[in-house]
């Protein structure tokens, strides 16, 4: 049994009891180094796969591997495992070759919301998740879901917003999204979000500070109707009040 | 202080342990029926509140009194209290209104990361949720949002796709997004999630059964890499395997 587990974002509180109970039947951990690392209070004595950034298949292959041995196997993924987590890949593995293993997913609170409500209630209107990584998919299409996200004005969420190699891409998709954006539009940006090290900045589309982002950082740029008051920030639904 | 708790799509076991610890914790819980006795076994003798449906205000309002007058409420709200849920609400009216209640959004899992698990991965690549209520919003809002979500390629996730009142609305949608979408796309639809009566169809854009859907059920629609193999829907990542 191959259990794909979403751990959320990073604090146990933030877990669910059924990725705990995965963690807690598995014979064996895998996961990227940083993730297991989260975990770790749950892990005991068991045996930890760790494996480094970008070997995400020989991670899933180990995974895969063990699991058809008879192991009951734990691969971990940050936030939600089906959100550009290791679910996808596990799965497009198993239905292209002849794996011969049972595979469950086991969804986590991905980063979006967890951020969201470090800053408020940012979500609560029709949004979009784009991941400014361009390392698997053309920039041209990110491009393209940048520019309509802010014409048909979503809450956008940008995932993997700026790391070593791609520093320009965050800058480049405000520069997409600036003939739809009022530059008072807020921006949270959530570093960390749920862990120890948490730590949150509001601000506006005009004002934004690209050097506050990282990898590990989350950015909501609003819609229309998002404001920012008492430190909050805030989409509305569209109740009279 | 009031928490605003998302207790995720149903299931105890799909709850965080925050969430849990804060129905644990409060003196009083109010919320929807349904969703009041989704936690019935957290609040063991408890006063509950309950609220029918479409008593949004009435219900915050109930919250923050009893909030303000010192007691410590948890607000319950189904999937994420961000997403389409009861945080927006009590944080627009905490903020347009001189409340002095302390308040804490506790985030939850969202219908759409839970559907996705029970459908395979569809939601590996960029997407959006797109509520097709037009009690709050604009019909014509949602409709460009519907087509640029198409023609940019999003993964789409349909929530309160179908209701009493709006029966058409999700088949508009489909004829919305039809000029961009093949029609062998696969599209999940998946009832309850997460809950005992959980029921899942997969199918593709030219023959969804709009018949199928209802309020408590969750549509998405595949990108055009989505694929379907071994009953599980997955959105290719874009890894080389």
């Amino acid at each position: 049994m191959l259990y794909v587990v979403g751990i959320g974002p990073g604090g146990l509180d933030m877990m669910t009891y059924q990725a705990r109970a995965a963690i807690e039947e598995a014979d064996v951990i895998v996961g990227y180094k940083t993730y297991t690392h989260l975990v770790k209070a749950l892990v005991g004595d068991k045996p930890v796969l760790k494996t480094g950034m970008c070997k995400e298949i020989e991670r899933c292959q180990a995974a895969l591997e063990m699991a058809q041995s008879g192991k009951t196997v734990a691969l971990i993924s940050s936030g939600d495992s089906g959100i550009y987590g290791m679910a996808g890949l596990i799965l497009e593995m198993v239905t292209k070759h002849s794996w011969h293993v049972e595979v469950k997913v086991i969804p986590g609170m991905t980063a979006s919301i967890a951020a969201g409500s470090v800053l408020g209630a940012p979500l609560m209107h029709d949004f979009c998740h784009i991941s400014l990584s361009d390392l698997l998919t053309p920039w041209e299409v990110i491009e393209k879901r940048i520019i309509v996200a802010a014409e048909a004005d979503f809450v956008t969420c940008f995932y993997n917003p700026r790391s070593r190699g791609r520093e320009g891409h965050l800058k480049q998709a405000f520069e997409l999204m600036s003939p739809y954006k009022d530059p008072q539009t807020p921006v949270g940006i959530v570093k960390e979000a749920g862990r120890r090290k948490e730590a949150k900045w509001i601000t506006t589309f005009g004002d934004m500070d690209f050097e506050l982002v990282d990898m590990r950082t989350l950015v909501i740029v609003g819609n229309q109707s998002t404001y920012v008051e008492q430190g909050l920030m805030v989409t509305p639904r569209g109740y009279q009040l």
